[in-house]
């Protein structure tokens, strides 16, 4: 399913045959939490944006609109009108982020939904019955995110758990799949990686996990408190023990530089919900570096965004417009940046890919390092 | 300019040639308040929606962004990356219904920004200069909008100003455009008929008013409070004494309904801020009746909202997925609800004026004004 084309260095140029098609790597998945983008971005828009994989939260959609309902709707795909691959997420993230009162024990996760307060369990096995009726292209399995730093026997004992969480998952995917019940029952499993910043215990993981049958190995638990050159290093100390001939996922990365870094350091898959979130404050990705639109001197000026961008945003308006929406409170603002934004980052992908595809990443990975962090 | 093509009893279809495009008529224009559509609406998404003209509010552009700024970007057309006909109003409608402690004299109007407090004056020929600055392809004069009802003394009062302030307008547009600093020196000026809801004053009026050299002439002050039998009876009084070579707009109006009967007693242009505010809550227009999305019977609907409408988003979405967008309050609800009442208004006005092409109106009107006001 997952081929390598090309390597330079531990840049990693691949493949992911799915069911729903094709995803080339390194790609970055646009979020669509709650089963829409941010920003009033459509599915179709979306396309157009050149994404390949949506991204949904499982925890959002468990709590509305159900996944029983998305499921009789022919699951997540046609439910937004979206042809392509969809991955979602195990809900551990936003159980642990998000909601209030969480208990956890061996069984699972015991917590009140942020919207109505309601109690609501969620184990491994619910996770995999809930992805399965959502019915996305890869699920993930359900894992304890431990934020950093946090005390060494405590990730200790977590990521014991999450492996063992891992495997109930496993077990239970197959099942379902087997049974054939959800909309799509080949439904694959990306395990993730925890294990905070102790490299020693990551690796450890990293080696368990690469012996079980997943289709894809996240790294989770990173950008969650730590350092940025702690997160390179730890990718750099368990990417040897990560199977070369799966993807792997770098889980809620991050700025164009961390994705860039990472993937130098051999990472395929991306996602963050940055580039929409920045751009609904009018922060903006260009290829000269970072502007702040909200900037009274941009007020009167004509130039787009980012002169060299050929999003559908910077075709057709200019910033004198986009901060005049932005001031305004004009819900066109958010939908016309948010297209930017996402446009660069599946663009920012693109680029790496033909670098790696024409094997000069590495030229291409000095250039734009200096560039992308820039603040204009 | 305007040309009158066809007439079927008092309807009319026609042809008004600007210097930014055909406007063929009976026409719909959108309402883009403050530059923008309200639900993240694009200019580009426009075109799809069969808008053939923009409205944008005076009122609104004055305070922010201000004119000037519009101006320095070439004008309302080139800062919104719109291409067609635009229409703007006065801004005496919204100084009347939105503004603060506004006081009203022979020279104008004096308010406070319902923005930042802050006063501001508006004689007529401020307004003028405004809109001259906008650039917009149609100016409307600059009138008192008396709500219904009021004292007839004082509706005989304001309606007496509001016929000198036109002058005042006619002058001052005639000197801009001879001056030629604005985006379009050959900016098209409508009078607006007034007089309340009393047959006379507002006959008189319109008496007056046909014997100005205006490119238009607006029927205003009407759907501000009286019922919708009123509004018709008026529109039946004045018409016989509206130029017939001249195009006639019918401002503020109104529901489908509202717009059908209001071509079969010879109206040519409409503009509503309903099509976008009903969407907004999720009252949807359709070729059977009005359907509330909100409804429960919805959630797990996986028709289009109309299954007769070719809109953008009857085409993707389902009721099922629209519904769970607007009760999960996520913006592109608002997005593709907008998009689908639009292009029902502009999809109408296609209709009638097709229905007047071939002669049989009459029975389109006795046809549609059952099923159009239906609630299911």
């Amino acid at each position: 399913m997952f081929t390598l084309i090309k390597q330079e260095g531990a840049a990693r140029r691949g493949r992911l045959v799915t069911p729903h098609g094709v995803i080339e790597t390194p790609v970055f998945m646009n979020v669509g939490t709650a089963a829409a983008i941010k920003g009033a971005v459509s599915s179709y828009d979306l396309k157009e944006l050149k994404c390949q994989v949506e991204l949904c939260n499982t925890y959002h959609l468990h709590l509305r609109p159900g996944e029983e309902l998305v499921r009789s709707q022919g699951g997540l795909r046609a439910f937004m009108g979206w042809d392509g691959p969809v991955l979602t997420d195990s809900g551990g993230f936003q159980v642990f982020s998000l909601a209030a009162l969480r208990q956890i024990n061996e069984q699972g996760v015991r917590f009140n939904s942020h919207i109505d307060g309601r109690p609501i369990r969620m184990s491994p096995e619910d996770s995999m019955r809930i992805q399965s009726r959502l019915g996305s292209t890869i699920a993930m399995a359900f894992d304890e995110c431990v934020e950093n730093p946090a005390p060494r026997e405590y990730v200790q004992a977590s990521c014991a758990r999450t492996q063992r969480w891992a495997l109930r998952c496993r077990a239970e995917m197959d099942r379902l799949n087997a049974e054939g019940l959800g909309p799509n029952p080949q439904q694959m499993l990306f395990g993730i990686n925890q294990g905070g910043t102790y490299d020693d215990i990551r690796i450890e993981h990293m080696k368990q996990l690469a012996d079980l049958p997943f289709e894809g190995i996240a790294i989770g638990g990173l950008a969650v408190g730590e350092p940025t050159e702690v997160m390179y290093r730890i990718i750099e100390s368990v990417e040897p023990y990560a199977p070369k001939d799966k993807p792997r996922y770098l889980m809620g990365v991050g700025t164009p530089v961390n994705i860039l870094e990472a993937v130098a350091r051999g990472i395929d898959f991306f996602d963050c919900v940055m580039p929409a979130r920045n751009a609904r404050h009018g922060h903006l990705f260009t290829s000269t570096g970072i502007i702040n639109l909200n900037n009274a001197r941009y007020a009167k000026d004509p130039a787009p965004i980012d002169p060299a961008c050929q999003c559908p945003t910077c075709r057709h308006h200019s910033r004198a417009y986009l901060r005049h929406l932005l001031k305004a409170g004009e819900m066109l603002a958010m939908r016309l940046l948010v297209m930017h934004n996402l446009w660069f980052y599946n663009t920012l992908m693109e680029q790496i890919r033909d670098a790696l595809d024409s094997g000069c990443f590495y030229a291409f990975y000095t250039e734009q390092r200096e560039k992308l962090g820039k603040r204009r």
